[in-house]
């Protein structure tokens, strides 16, 4: 009887199955730096908010299919973003430091968006950082060193999909000919509309033929590199929901075709290589929403659409928990900047008083962003330690900042940032990357194929076969 | 007809389905402290003794299913191995200390080896640890506190499962009351026969109804608390393959019954607590092994086999890379010995000389045992290190020992050893858990339940569905 049931049940199946179609839409989306710590830290920090223990899940994490991929790239035991984003672009290991070329940093390597392409499918690359930076880069650019920030942008208008968001560009003029045409004005020549912000993207995707979509130019003089940080938000700055929402709007034109969508939430890395932990939450948790946003169409599509969620590598050796058998997350919501938004303050207190920054008006500005000496009671230690940190660089001095990768910040924010951390029982081992796995999630079409522990190189082909594209190597 | 082949192929394996069993035979491995990058640590330290670049894989790694799992407890964020073990045997959260009971320490929840019992199978718990340890102890023992090794010792022959093996008891005498019939007494009246090591057990297992296998007398004078470190290993040593082997010769004595088999790893917690990450790779590697002895029972009844790899939690905070974009693991086949065991070496230099080792002795000893100075150059700082330590806690002195979770050692090991770390490009953040993600590996009968992100509590249940076992809550 057993037997029969089964039976039944699989010949059921096997009809269902035979009318599954492959992934028509595919949504592809890489959280920079987003180790297994980033993200189970974000869900512990939820539950904490909510006063419960376990978790509070994220979206993505409750996929049904989830496993862990490894990221070492063709030279490096410990990538870096180039080489992971020209694995998880192309399925090709290749030299830290190349995109979209093989490790001999010249043989051009094309990535799962170009056999979308191939196939038909309308195409988007997507970043909260500049749309020329690594992991979008690797998607359309080939080029022997990440660095060369202008040939990338160059090859954006080459190979032409259809749309692309990022806060904006990098070296948008040519350093060694900067008389030539720079990266903004070669737009329109190449078919392209320039929208300026989400309001913006409304107003122009209707004659569009193809689109890229940049923050404000308000938002840019403030901070070009990329889209704010989700803790230093200020109102009418341009989301990573608002650019997947334009994405999925823009590629969705044509019905007839199916498209293939790349979403990178690129300043959880940088909030990692700042060691900054609620920053990196509040990062984890915005990338996430954007998530939700592609979530609401496989929603409607569900039998043809495939949603995978990764990440390029751990950033910053981030640990949860560091010796006692407890975390103290919820004290990072008295967080209330990043340490590089706590940063630009101070830079306004120094300017205002001409670098005459008081302690008092230091220890306010710590009570207001960080909730110091406020619902944060601080140890004997902790306060002199920020006051011999204001004492050596901030009390009539100049500005010496403190360096991480993407950010130079004041030592008086670093020092809070730290004290804060350590309040929260999270530790940081590194100011790069680690070799940690990095997590995978999937669901819909084709999403059974990310089972068992794989290389990060697999999940542009098995994308690939989710969705039948022609993989071209 | 593409259709029609599908359908085709569905209704063969539908059939093949039907004829698949239950998991009739279980295996049940639990890494102590294994987290994420103890498994991708050790895989990449191979590949790097290999001279390869990426990984050389463990057995397990490569199981078709793997996922990740969730650990805290009841009541605190990070968990102990008492309230992990419980969760993992039991399916049920407790509070941190407490061993198969709820959180108010008294009500007794049963385990899934319980659950395998009451369905007919033959049941095996098996450690590298003392017998009477959390893990071990949560599969079949009620006690509030983990402490309490008499009363969990005693519950061992209560349950009475058809094997036991570890390296030993701990408190076999019950200190309240010291005259009272210890636990190896205890053995024969239950009717277990007590079998120490490896080749005893092959003399003793014919004529045994029951099986309680220890290490030999002499290796639990060196140490009691556990077999030794794979890295330390004897000739004529119990290993967890000997173990393994011996639980499932045992078990399969009535081939008519199934059984279930927890093995568990528990000195990879140990060698993580003490932040050493040779000796850690060592552990990983032997757990492998022991792994091993399964797969090649598994190859032989693969239809209706199960085996689940997981963890408790992850022990120290353990991060590949500190900084730079590489690491050097290979430098750590250098170290000869644990931590544990220099101290060891150590100690009897004290003993020959009356307290009186020179540094010249000193220096040798670190040459022989982890090749400073020959195949590893130390920087001028390095060394100072080391001759700052053996000046303040060696020359001329009485022992003052570095105390970590399960040892207690000589500075100038705890020095070497962080040393050679450091040289390896490894970080710790702590010397106790962490709230990470653990990885869980599954294959054979019902290894495709684990899919998706699970809570730890998940694991037993999934298990018990698997092989139909009665679940008891």
């Amino acid at each position: 009887m057993r037997k029969l049931s089964s039976l039944l049940l699989l010949m059921v199946l096997s009809i269902c199955w035979s009318y599954a179609q492959q992934a028509k839409y595919v949504f592809y989306f890489i959280g920079d730096g987003m180790g297994v710590n980033q993200v189970q830290g974000t869900e512990i920090y939820q539950a904490e908010l909510e006063g419960k223990m376990g978790i509070s899940p994220l979206l993505f994490t409750q996929f049904p299919y989830s496993t862990v991929a490894i990221t070492n790239s063709a030279t490096n035991r410990v990538t870096d973003s180039a080489a992971a984003g020209t694995a998880l672009a192309t399925g090709r290991k290749t030299k830290n430091n190349a995109i979209g070329v093989l490790k001999d940093q010249e043989t051009p390597i094309s990535s799962v968006a170009v056999w979308a392409k191939n196939k038909g499918c309308r195409v988007g690359i997507a970043t909260s950082v500049t749309v020329n930076h690594a992991t979008p880069g690797a998607f359309y650019a080939h080029a022997a060193k990440r660095t060369l920030y202008h040939e990338i942008g160059k090859d954006l208008y080459k190979t032409g999909f259809d749309f692309y968001a990022g806060s904006d560009f990098r070296d948008a003029t040519d350093k060694n000919n900067p008389t030539t045409e720079n990266l903004y004005e070669m737009a329109s020549k190449n078919g392209y509309t320039i929208a300026r912000g989400y309001k913006d993207y409304l107003k122009q995707s209707k004659k569009a033929d193809k689109m890229l979509l940049l923050q404000t130019e308000e938002a840019s003089k403030r901070e070009f590199v990329a889209i704010p940080y989700a803790i230093d938000r200020k109102k009418g700055d341009m989301t990573l929901q608002d650019i997947t929402r334009s994405a999925i709007n823009f590629l969705s034109k044509d019905s007839s075709k199916g498209f293939f969508l790349m979403v990178e939430g690129g300043r959880i890395d940088w909030a990692c290589h700042s060691n900054d932990a609620a920053t990196t939450f509040h990062e984890v948790i915005d990338f996430d929403n954007a998530i939700k946003i592609a979530y609401e169409f496989y929603s409607q599509h569900s039998d043809e659409t495939l949603i995978v969620v990764t990440a390029d590598h751990e950033t910053g050796g981030f640990v949860l928990g560091t010796g006692t058998y407890d975390l103290n997350l919820q004290v990072l919501k008295n967080q209330k900047v990043s340490e590089n938004g706590f940063t630009r303050i101070v830079n306004e207190m120094r300017a205002k008083t001409n670098n005459q920054v008081s302690w008092e008006a230091i220890r306010q500005a710590l009570k207001d962003n960080f909730s110091f000496w406020d619902k944060i009671e601080l140890t004997t230690e902790q306060e002199a330690r920020l006051k011999t940190v204001y004492e050596k660089s901030l009390m009539h001095q100049e500005m010496k900042l403190e360096k991480s990768e993407y950010a130079q910040d004041e030592p008086i924010a670093s020092e809070a940032k730290r004290i804060i951390n350590e309040i929260a029982l999270v530790g940081w081992t590194s100011g790069g990357h680690s070799a940690g796995y990095v997590p995978v999630f999937a669901i819909g079409a084709g999403a059974d194929l990310f089972q068992g522990r794989i290389d990060n190189t697999e999940i542009p082909t098995k994308i690939a076969q989710a969705a039948g594209y022609p993989i071209d190597f």
